[in-house]
């Protein structure tokens, strides 16, 4: 509802003035941002061609790669389109997400493992979710109640270019209690370790450090 | 997940000192609102004690008691607990019924019968409803789903003491099909009468100018 006003070219140029800021290795996350500047009598709909725009650029540095969060079971759950805006990264399905991670950090955990309306695994409160078994890659398949991420397309791309079978499927709790390895994927990330999924245990296997690995290539190369 | 930091007490007294900059008898909504001011290193978990207050004075002239609106179906739903955060009135719930206004306004009405995820009809887009039939009154029961509002309980407990039946119920599409009369009831409005749902057309009859006549006495009173 809300009109985008800048090209894709221009917020590009935006990013690489605001870079020079930054030393050249700095780890800059790159927020692009719209909102509304204005709505209808009652304050709700947003106007046309009223749109706030800006673009954050926050040094975060990145996590070391041994750096293992722990995961838990929530009560909250992923919305569907017809009761929220799941097909928008926006700003009004993140006070869900925070109450996930206050729940789980409560008990003590580093994030949840977070089900759709339908009980089936969505992903991470903060992140896409994979899991590794038997030398086979397994991630929710994208049924548009979670933002299926860029890095996570990158991370299957890299799997399924270097011969290894990626399924994009329905899963369950049960099928990470039974995972030889869990990792999440974001932008801000690229790849998190898994250390537990309650009194399941992982270790930081091979398939987590393939996955940073391709990453990393990819990201050095003139794809990247 | 925000901590409040006003009294009531002495948010009352903000309100009546922003009130002198008023006519006597201007009609002034009033909107107090907390937000978090800074959250965690991911910036989604609102930081303990960091919180942004305001209240908002806006004159906005009450509607003609004839002034009625038009409702339809809308595609879009009420959250339940479990995916949003419905036990607040938070501005993270706004633009699921910004598309309901949306919707109905491309189709030429002029608000929404809601329901929630079990098809059950909840509110409207912006306010709570009444339907009359054979002399009583009916509203859906609250449920956790939407905002049971403050005003929807005064119209109750009006018509309770006037010796009219109102039933808190489980109600269908098919119950506002068979009404008499349809009126919304909200703080900003205080009642909105309803024309027609799709192809039902209803008058604004007793039912309706009765709860408005009773609002003002009550208001007007000591007691308001």
């Amino acid at each position: 509802m809300i009109t985008p006003t800048v090209e894709t070219a221009d917020m590009v140029e935006m990013v690489r003035e605001g870079l020079k800021s930054y030393p050249k290795d700095a780890a800059v996350y790159i927020r692009p941002m719209y909102w509304a500047l204005a709505g209808d009598e009652l304050g709700i709909v947003p106007l046309k061609d009223a749109t706030g725009f800006a673009i954050s650029l926050e040094q975060i540095p990145m996590a070391a790669p041994d750096a293992a969060t722990t995961l838990t079971r929530t009560r909250f759950r992923r919305p569907v389109l017809e009761d929220n805006v799941v097909n928008a990264k926006a700003g009004c399905l993140y006070p869900n997400n925070a109450r996930m991670l206050l729940e789980v950090r409560a008990r003590g955990f580093g994030n949840a493992i977070v089900t759709d309306a339908l009980g089936n695994v969505a992903e991470s409160a903060t992140a896409n979710i994979f899991m590794a078994r038997d030398g086979e890659l397994f991630t929710p398949i994208a049924n548009g109640t979670f933002l299926a991420g860029i890095t996570r397309a990158r991370h299957i791309k890299n799997f399924r270019d270097n011969g290894v079978t990626v399924h994009e499927t329905v899963l369950r709790y049960e099928d990470f209690d039974a995972a030889d390895e869990v990792f999440l994927s974001g932008n801000m990330m690229k790849v998190t370790p898994v250390k537990a999924f309650d009194d399941t245990q992982y270790q930081i296997g091979p398939m987590t450090r393939r996955v940073r690995e391709m990453y990393w290539d990819w990201a050095a190369s003139d794809r990247g």
